[in-house]
């Protein structure tokens, strides 16, 4: 029986561990999708473009993966509340990261529109906004491999300059398309490019608040995570 | 023995009807808000928009209880393939209707910035737009509560009615903000409304390949699902 058992527990944990393999290779994909995205739009990249748009099928197919896994964990292993709690934030992680890369995707297929990158002023933010959201998607999966607490509370903090910097681009693109009528619709694109990289930053605080969950066993605190009220 | 599994078929079958009481109830709050939202950003309704956004946090906790139930029936009954593909498509649609909710709680709180809703023409056309969005939010919950295949396939077929819709409010907003430059805040918001709208329709087709895969064993034909190429 004691082999049998050491042979079950060896298994469970081949499959824990191919399931946070499969988490962090998939959050890598989701990450360079989002800075090859912004890459792509900032130098009107066409091909970069198709590339970013063609992989999130990559990005989905390990989601499937993903959830094939750990509903055979749960299914088969019947794990305790440590486990389960676990395997339930891998599922979670998934779902965020089919977004991300959704969001990346979406950013992807407007580079063909946004013709007048080199004029339109307010896309040179851009590229800062997307690294801080990208550094938040590595960082909160560290935090998650780690079940790093402290990391997963400084990912949340950074949500607000994400917040900040979105109102700030929301503003100048606003702007820009009173003083520019003609680049409207590119400039409208924009708006919705800025709105996806908040919504990243968003879900990768969704993400630390359940890496902070399941290493403490508490939900965070109110301060610690910083909500800002209004969206644009 | 024949008593003890009668107990436990039992208890599982009342767990399961549970699960899909929970997701029909989500269902329709979330139905409720999307069409709740529109109504208070057509009527400049700040109150209405202050019960949705408040509500939205009655649809969170329900995603909440279904998932601890799902988890907890994988986990205890170690289900078979037909019931754990409706466990795991619950868990999925409970995903999808705390999307909706948010998106309807994210536009409810766009009313206070829309003061022209009056004299900003093509609002008109939202509420319309909203309409077939619930819509196929009822029906493809109606869909998994009867395993309805056809139904699935129907509310798939209205998504490019909703996308058209998008495309056609998106210029016409546009166009608005080159007619009325001292609007164009107020519009950008617009366009966000009319894009949470568009995934709405867009997630509701999701779950209805999820039902139709539930209820058939086979993905849906790309024909009927009737994709459309590119998203403003």
């Amino acid at each position: 029986m004691a082999s049998l058992n050491e042979h079950t527990v060896k298994a469970f944990d081949e499959e824990l561990t191919q399931l946070r393999g499969l988490v962090a290779q998939m959050g890598g994909l989701a990450e360079q999708a989002v800075t090859g995205a912004i890459d792509a739009l900032k130098k009107h990249d066409l091909q970069l473009a198709r590339d970013i748009i063609a992989g999130d099928q990559r990005i989905d197919d390990i989601e499937s993966e993903i959830e094939r896994l750990a509903i055979r964990l749960i299914a088969l292993r019947a794990p305790m509340a440590d486990d389960l709690r676990e395997i339930v934030a891998a599922l979670k992680i998934a779902s965020v990261l089919e977004r991300a890369g959704d969001y990346a995707k979406n950013i992807a297929k407007r580079v063909a529109i946004i013709e007048d990158h080199g004029t339109i002023e307010p896309l040179s933010v851009l590229p800062a906004m997307a690294a801080i959201t990208s550094d938040m998607l590595r960082d909160v999966l560290d935090a998650f491999a780690a079940r790093d607490a402290e990391t997963a509370i400084a990912v949340c903090k950074r949500d607000k300059t994400v917040d900040d910097f979105y109102n700030s681009i929301f503003r100048a693109l606003v702007t820009f398309m009173m003083e520019n009528p003609k680049s409207i619709t590119q400039v409208a694109h924009l708006l919705f490019v800025a709105k996806n990289l908040e919504r990243i930053g968003d879900h990768a605080t969704n993400v630390a608040e359940m890496v902070y969950y399941a290493a403490t066993g508490e939900h965070m605190d109110e301060r610690e995570r910083g909500d800002s009220p209004l969206s644009n």
